[in-house]
């Protein structure tokens, strides 16, 4: 496994890697939690939703302009005009955003607006996407691949940090199996696993990995409960009229909820929440 | 789903199942700890095991006794020499046993015996085995099948119960997927979901899902964070010389100090450990 | 992978294994084409399909009498009822008989009644069951299980083989997998796979592989191209109204048409069908 | 599953799409095969390869320049310089090149120089990439992803022809699953489950499929007896040499050899070779 893995792995650099946002930190003390909803949807919405995530303690602010969908007639994001509604959440909240990016063609405006980079799960193996993402200094937020092993998904990291970028936040969000109740199969023995071959920060996605709000919480806890350095949640306003993911989107209050239960569980950790 | 789930489902019985083995319950405030060596040795070892776990706060001995093992040339356990030794351990400490059944061959000794009947994954579908167990009144511990999706395995405990059977507990124990680097894949979300589906105990045995003792640890206080009801360990004195699964053992000492942890996620959860 | 595999594999044994069923053989130059419904219904309907299937120039004729349904709701299967209608659809065609057991207590009736003694996917891995087949002589057909390896596959045959049994046919099924289209993926490399591993017969099953009965003709030609020592179907007389497995059956006219296609591969593949 | 498909589907376009490449077509009466080495090395090893494949009838070279490897440590293609040296193989044999794009920095240089654009499975669901290709004449060869569904592949290629690219073929080659003795598990089901869903041509790739070039030549013969429009397969006249795919390439003489089997079959299901 640690073949090739100069870069990623924690035999090269022992302590773990803590990445910064501004005042936020990855991988450290503090428990990292990105939130928001699946499609940032008008200034209204996300403003809306970065506040009450702000109030309850969220680190980050969490929408996709840029959609990633099976069917081309689905919705596809609101583009850049997305961005500048992100944008004034962010100025109004004073919480970081992260989105993800699809095309190079965008980077530039990523870099310059964007505060963590995003590559989604169909984009892990997208080489030439990683190898420019390595050349900035900006973080990443990796995401395992739907049907990547870890060590394909610690191998994917290792192209970004070749290229010099060691700011890269590893999430895992579900893999795909046979079990069709849920839309993927969390993996949470990846998190200490990832923990222990490398240095890098790992979150979980309990909203992707699941496909259903009500198991958003339990898992969110399991998945701190076994080391998860952070959780990126869909947080909407109004699930059920919500552009994309409704059914696996918590309403604001449920988030708040949360954010105690995990609280409770970060202490448990020696973590700060 | 629910189709044809008369018995297991939870419309038709909305409050948790309590199973009673003497002195301890499965599925009630009570956080089930069963604890052992993959395989029963010696009456040296398992006695020694059972007092170090009940020191430990353990609730449960577990021990093989009749082992399916992937090859006819691995060990196949103790047979019935290894059942007489169970018990004496069992006297000594106090823990009833937990042990799995093969074959109808044995079903007598082990109501005789027994404190509660485990169904090994391999046997999940074994329906002539299921219908007799669902005959008598004594505790069956029901592992999920390798690949049976959450739908089959409520489908397989409706087999025992729809015979009389009411004191089934299920447990996760991890499925197949592409990943190598775990034995299994273990899935929490099973959980929830199950106890949403159902009124059944659910347990999780995470030295099979991992198959790495150093990820016993991680996933135990994962899955009471999830909303287990209990967890099934493989403890063993000496897991280098184990007869089989010594990779995935955890010492007497780790175990001691995993229920330190567990104990505090179990307050959290308003359980008792 | 040949570890523990020293009555299966072909070091021991390099030439293949031929199995005698009657006149018929299964393993050598003839292809073993084994037909027949889900379940046998009625006599009327078992004896009827038999002599369609007879005329076509099948080899064997299968016929379910004990059928292990996900739900205990399900319909069982005739019993031993259906094991007198087999015999006298047997009778009138000169068909051997291929059916599965599930349970030892049958085993009796099995070798005085059955000719080849089936054993399911999901009974692939239960041992008491493999190693009381080993102990007699009556060929055994033995379906891979629905998430077994190859090698677990072949480790299952050794237990029967260690016995004593050297008549075992392999067949391959279908795996689990999380293609939804299909019941299960055909994995039909695991037929020159265990051919090179293996002195032992392999048949395909392309109706459960696929569950749908238009996929059975291509599946059935691509198996005898790829080597397979022959094929189980699904036939029935009214898929429509059949009590399982409809959905996969062909009926016996097409039944005759996908006879002649075979009949040309298994010309290239210097077999004789 | 036909939602969203309105131009990948049958039933917007009941007859087979036939695609042409120079005099080649692919989807029509004749099976187009496309061979040649996983990566192109030299100039002579090019030509030499190909011109051999002419002789045994090939109708397309294939040669990787850019190529996804997993450590971004492994041989990454000789990018534009081998191009030239597909160029040059392709002048002495009339072959048409297939090759795969990684990048859309190269896609102009590809629409001139290339005969079929391959995207590979990592790039299935790079939706910027596939909408590029929408909007270009340019024959594109889709492969399946790893994971994706048949669903989620006709997706994929909904999202190039509803952009007004209708020359789209569809490449099955593996998905992956548990099983760990082949690369991926090649999904043979899926050629008559889009032949049926679909007008779109379908071939099939055994190499990348197995990992293992003695499955090539049985697989080859099996997907054309499932229905197939061609193969994609890996030839080098030194695999144990070669820079990458070694050991799932097959020699020119073994390639010779598997045309003659190829041609049988072919003549079998009513098509030229």
């Amino acid at each position: 496994m640690e073949i090739g893995l100069n870069k990623v792995n924690r035999i090269s650099h022992p302590i773990n890697s803590i990445i910064n946002v501004g005042r936020n930190t990855i991988g450290g003390k503090e428990i990292a939690i990105m939130a928001g909803p699946c499609s940032v949807e008008s200034e209204e919405q996300i403003v809306n939703i970065a506040e009450k995530l702000k109030t309850s303690g969220a680190g980050f602010l969490r929408g996709g302009i840029f959609k990633p969908r099976t069917s081309p007639y689905s919705f596809q994001g609101l583009g850049e005009t997305g961005l500048e509604m992100l944008k004034i959440a962010r100025e109004k909240t004073g919480l970081p955003i992260v989105t993800e990016l699809m095309s190079l063609d965008y980077l530039d405006k990523f870099i310059e607006n964007v505060d963590v980079i995003q590559i989604g799960a169909r984009n892990m193996q997208n080489y030439p996407l990683l190898k420019e993402l390595g050349k900035i200094k900006k973080p990443v937020l990796l995401k395992r691949g739907m049907s990547a092993t870890i060590e394909e998904f610690l191998m994917a990291a290792e192209y970004i940090m070749l290229e010099g970028n060691e700011n890269v936040v590893l999430c895992e969000r579900g893999i795909r199996t046979f079990e069709r109740y849920t839309r993927n199969t969390l993996d949470l023995s990846a998190v200490p696993i990832i923990k222990k071959l490398s240095h890098l920060p790992v979150i979980v996605d309990p909203s992707h990995a699941s496909g259903l709000w009500w198991l958003v919480e339990p898992l969110s806890k399991a998945a701190i409960a076994a080391g998860a350095d952070g959780l990126i949640i869909e947080v909407h306003n109004d699930p059920i009229n919500a552009k994309c993911d409704g059914e696996q989107s918590i309403t604001p209050d449920r988030f708040q909820k949360l954010m105690k239960d995990l609280k409770a569980i970060a202490k448990l950790e020696n973590k700060l929440l």
